[in-house]
This record gives structure tokens, C-alpha cells and sequence, in this order.
């Protein structure tokens, strides 16, 4: 092998690491959530997003930090965390093009019942993330999350992140 | 560090950003399905299948991209979508092997419930996802899925999964 | 580009291999977890785990594989598992550094409901995996599991995945 081709390879795996980085670090933003929000650590929600960036769910729409440290440390998120409960996340299916990225995938919202014993599933949600690469950091711009409970609105977001 | 070292390095970070690709392709693969089964994007579902790839769930086997994207458009699917539904997945074990790999995993099927507003949680299911690599791309050769009713059948698919 | 200047890069890159790797190798330990314990591969299981490690649940700590082998082993379990269910885990939030690392999510156990055909929610657990590398594999030494029924515990548990 001359020292030419291997300058050649270097680069190409130079920027197949980098595409690997992308999703694994769109990936590890997305598993950051559900701890950070099931813990009520409102700051490290809020990170997670862009400075004016949008949280759009279909029971209220938060603009920038402010909103959704807000939504983390309001009485009914506090309730929820307070009588126990998890927003559990599938892995995402990440679609990665330069600087932004999408991330589709569903969450739940399981809530402790005190009565039984057990857990009831409250709420299945199809989540968009749309996210920007700010410094060498991806950050969500938007999460639009829309209640699987037959709307149309929330199978064209799945759609949206799957379409060829 | 002499060029000959060097160039020993590269090919061996070569194959090593080849295996991470494989499993964060399969993994992408998977993460696929959810979203398109969920919105009945009955194509994107069947094209994470080799053209005469296999679906063979307890309730019924189908064999090829027809028969899939028959079953996405089916009364019984289109059925569960329109009233609300989540094909919910855990993330894969991926053990890659050359140009086949084995995934396994499970996964809900969590249903709307009109009534009471909530969810229910209709089917947990054990996955042994087979896959080929073909003209650089992974595909599904076989998905094999059994539900997690007490059958043997469905520990023995995930025990095979993570055997040594 | 100067051969000294490749040399750097292939270095850099190089390390930035290790590092996915490393990310890539824990998620997977994290998913073996779930096939095995649902299908009673008690050593499968226990093999998760270093030599000593200690698997520390709410409802009983087991130290060294002998009683992590025991647990699955046990009627209890074996009671879940011909009943039919699922330990469904979320993708974990990885943290490593060096030869040790810190993944953090929630699991669900699941339960096949025979009365209803369906499956209840029986557990929704914070889990916190603390791994070494040891002979270049990641092992468990210790894995804290905490019921999210609004136990303060479990709380910080997940706060201590995602602080800055």
C-alpha cells in the first residue's frame, strides 16, 4: 500500500467515525430524557434543547428553557413524579443529513397505582425530534409529540420519519 | 511510528468501524419498524425484509413483501391503528456474523382503550430478528415472534439469542 | 498531507473507535440481559456480572454469580417466566470514563394476564449500572434497581445518570 491510499482511507474513515459519533450521540441525547424528566431534573431537560427550542405536545406547546423547566417543576408534572412514574422511550430510528438530524420513535407514560400495586400505561406518544449540531453538540430544535389514540396527526409523524 | 505500522493500524480501524456499522445499521433497521408498522406504511415495513424474506408470528406466517404489506393493509391492522396503537420495541441483542447477524428482542403491542383513556398492553412478544447483508445493505431474512404467554417456545427463541 | 500529520489523525482516530465501542459493547451487555433472564439462562445472566458483582434490587441484593444464578433459578422466577413475561428495558443512558462506565434506565416487568389474554404491568424499576473493563470486556459490578412508586430513592437514582 502506498502512503497515498492510506492518506485516501484515512479520510473515508475519518468521516464514517464522525456519521457513527452522530447517532450514537443523538441516541445518548434521547436516553437522557427520560431520566432527567422521571427525576425531575428540570435543567437537564432542558439542556437537551436549544436555547428558544420548541417541546410541542399535544397537551401544550413550550418555547425555550424557561417553558420547559417550567413544565418539569409545574404541580402536575410533580404529582406524577411524586406518586411514581416512568416515561419509558423506545430507541429512536435516527436519520442523520449534515448539521440536523431527525429521531422518530414512541415513549410511554406508565404511572404507578397506588391501589393496585402495579403500573398503568397512561399514555403511548409518537415523538419527532428535530435536531441541530451546535459546536460540535446536537441539540433538539423541536420535539412535536402527538397521543397514539387513533389521530391522524400522530401516524403521518411516524410516517414522516420512515419515508424514503 | 514507521508508514508500515501505520498502515497495519488503518486496516485494522477499518474492520472495526465496519463491525460498529453493522450493529448500528441493524439497530437503525429495527428502530424502522415501529414507526412504519404504527402508521401503516406498509412499503417501509415490508422493505426492511429481503424480497422473499419471512414474517412468521404465532398467529401466522407471512412469506415475501406481498403478504406483508397485505397484512399492514389489512382490516385487523388498519384496524388497530385507526383506533390508536404502539408496536413498542426494547432495543436488540446484535450478535453480527461476517454477512448474517441474529438480533433478538421483544416487544408490545399497546392498544388505545376508548373507555377509560388509557392503555393496554395487548402483547409481549419475544423477536429473533435473522438478517443478511446483501450489496451493502442489512435485510431480514426471517423474523420470528412469539408471544410471552408461558409457551416454551418463545424462552427457547430468546435463549438462543444470547447463548455463548 | 504529510505522513506525521496522517500518523496524528489515525491516532485520533483510533481512540475515537475505542470510545464507540465502548458505548456500543455496554448497550449490548444491557440487552443481553432481558433474553436471558426471561428465558432462565441463569449463567448467561450471572455472566453480566464480574466474578463479585452485586445486583441490588428493593426486594433482595444478590452478591457474586452463585445467587444471581440462584434468582433465576428460584420458584419465584420460574413461577414469572412459565407464566409468560417480559423484563423490557429502555435504551440506557451511557456514561464512560476510562475502564469504568454508568448506564442508566428503567426496565418494566411484565406479566401475561391469563384471566384476560393480555399483559399487566406488574414493576417500573430506575436502574443504575455501574461497569469496569476487565480484560477488554465491560462487566457489571454493581446494578441498583429501585421501584419508580414514588420512592425519593429512585428518584435521585436516575438524577445521578444525567447530572452535568
Amino acid at each position: 500500500m502506498t502512503s497515498t491510499s492510506t492518506d485516501d482511507l484515512v479520510q473515508s474513515l475519518a468521516a464514517r467515525v464522525t456519521a457513527l459519533e452522530d447517532t450514537i450521540a443523538i441516541s445518548q441525547l434521547m436516553t437522557a430524557y427520560g431520566p432527567a424528566v422521571d427525576s425531575g431534573s428540570a435543567e437537564a431537560v432542558a439542556r437537551l434543547w436549544t436555547e428558544d427550542g420548541v417541546y410541542d405536545v399535544d397537551t401544550g406547546v413550550m418555547r425555550g428553557h424557561d417553558q420547559i423547566v417550567a413544565m418539569v417543576q409545574s404541580a402536575a408534572h410533580q404529582n406524577w413524579i411524586g406518586g411514581g412514574c416512568g416515561h419509558v422511550l423506545e430507541p429512536g430510528h435516527i436519520l442523520v443529513d449534515g448539521d440536523t438530524a431527525v429521531a422518530t420513535g414512541k415513549s410511554q407514560l406508565i404511572i404507578h397505582n397506588a391501589e393496585t400495586g402495579g403500573f398503568d400505561v397512561r399514555r403511548v406518544t409518537a415523538s419527532r425530534w428535530e435536531l441541530v449540531r451546535i459546536d460540535g453538540e446536537w441539540k433538539v430544535t423541536r420535539r412535536t409529540a402527538r397521543l397514539l389514540d387513533g389521530r391522524a396527526e400522530a401516524r403521518e409523524l411516524l410516517a414522516a420519519g420512515v419515508r424514503a
